[in-house]
């Protein structure tokens, strides 16, 4: 047993939240990671409108009969955002994680309908914004998080115990950012986090619905294969391929904004992370691809991170006497 | 008590390492930090040859007849790195940090003048070099850390489990970067530390070396404030001020190694850490700058590390049953 305010606030087993993913977190990985004890969550952001009511509906038919919870992920920005958030709302999802944008306009209509709402955030003042705007729980995301993040960079270890000082009293925090495996949440623990959001590891799993060359790639990340690039538009930690590599010269030679964007294109993380051209597609994931040797499933990696996490609590219970 | 290799191979009550910071860690710091029961660094860094022999004899008169243990930390890329060793080798200095250089030369011929050597390093692949070169311990130190740094921008909470896993059953890890609070540090014994290094906090204490101007603006520091500048020529974390923002502009606009260089001149980081130019001085400092609210006493410094550190395990404690 390990219960927080987290596992209260989405009634789960564990403080475990996998994180939505572009082109990564479907049905099929939110059912499996619901049914296991951890909050699952689908990836809006890569979703059609009417491909995000398939996913909602497959994962309430997984999960019938089960205690398994499971949430979604929407990126604030998407421009059909108030068809997505109809649909969450018309499915009765009951719980929404928002990103990349403002929490104000949304977080009170969505809990009106029922839901728990919780923001992402890169800083403490977007964490004050997001307890201001009601939010039942925040979000800190370290600099070595994988995919979209803050300019400022600041890492998981410094990050968290701020958020916790600024907002803890009022919402509880979830750390994400360079949390793979269980000595890692139990550090997330010890700073003051009451959950955890793990991406990159339930990346790697046999439920994720990115293409197996992608999971493979992340398997094989060595450390300092990953860079967070494109800090003058939107700032995203990308894995090493020629395409990661190009953009980092265009940023050497001081390319402008237009020349990054052009460089970019249009359907770069699809190419990559969902048909799994590993060359010039871009694949988001974070700096713990260096921890993650193996695809199992989402079930075996819930587990794994509890028992280490439990297994370094008890390593360090010895130092409380 | 909380004993580890590394409270065992300094002989130390603590499990903590001031770590030694030019223009801010002289025989004082050191001195104080020991006399707390951690173990004191002197940073040769920023001295002349005379300068350290001065700083070495002067600790060693303050911490005769305690239990105080002091060493010396070198950056290995000294130009008179022969004087320099030969100085603590003829003072009978028991503990060496190296640094910003190959652990190969030097941790042979100092280990057998009777001297603990530990070399710090920024990856897994440089941790197994000092290992293999015999070194009795290594810092492995994370993207957040203040002052030079590695290229790699692994952070504190992916480095640590890396290096453990690497060469953690043949010797003990010390973490840094990212720890100056009790919290922190419970967050680095979790990722499986033996110990950690900790800088910033003791930068802005009664009796570091720097400027008193230096100190109180760490203590205004804030999140977003530091950036790891020059990458292409010799990374380092600096606070921002207007020579750090000139050093920002010049990167995005693709400025040269020569440019940058030029940029950055002689004496700045004196200017700036010692003369209290916080305006065109280059000033050092972590990211967990914006956690500093205090100017305290080291032996403050490390009592609530202790303490903190103490109360995070025990909070931890209800989730081991």
């Amino acid at each position: 047993m390990m219960q927080t305010r987290i596992t209260k606030l989405f009634n789960i087993q564990y403080p475990i939240v996998q994180a939505g993913m572009i082109w990564t977190s479907g049905w099929k990985l939110a059912a499996a990671a619901a049914k296991a004890g951890a909050l699952g969550l689908i990836g809006a952001g890569s979703m059609h409108p009417d491909n995000l009511r398939h996913h909602i509906q497959s994962a309430k038919q997984a999960l019938a009969g089960t205690k398994g919870v499971f949430g979604v992920n929407v990126p604030l920005l998407y421009p059909q955002i108030s068809e997505i958030m109809g649909i969450i709302m018309d499915e009765g999802v009951r719980v929404v994680f928002t990103s990349a944008g403002s929490p104000a306009a949304w977080t009170k209509p969505l809990q009106a309908a029922g839901c728990k709402v919780v923001h992402v955030t890169a800083s403490t003042k977007f964490a004050c914004k997001a307890r201001d705007a009601g939010c039942d729980a925040v979000v800190a995301e370290g600099f070595e998080a994988g995919g979209h993040n803050g300019r400022e960079e600041t890492t998981t270890l410094v990050l968290i115990p701020l958020v916790v000082e600024a907002v803890g009293e009022d919402i509880p925090v979830i750390a994400a950012g360079g949390i793979g495996t269980g000595s890692q949440m139990a550090a997330a623990l010890a700073l003051g986090a009451e959950g955890v959001q793990v991406g990159s590891r339930f990346a790697a799993t046999q439920e994720a619905s990115c293409h197996p060359a992608f999971k493979t790639r992340i398997v094989a990340a060595q450390e300092g294969d990953t860079v967070l690039a494109l800090k003058k538009t939107v700032p995203v930690r990308l894995l090493r391929n020629e395409f990661q590599q190009a953009v980092l010269a265009a940023e050497a030679r001081g390319a402008n904004n237009e020349e990054l964007n052009t460089l970019l294109g249009k359907g770069r993380a699809k190419r990559g992370m969902f048909e799994g051209d590993l060359i010039e597609g871009e694949l988001e994931i974070g700096q713990v691809a260096a921890a993650i040797h193996d695809i199992p499933t989402a079930d075996t990696v819930v587990h794994r991170l509890m028992t280490d996490c439990q297994a370094t609590l008890m390593r360090l219970v010895k130092w409380t006497v």
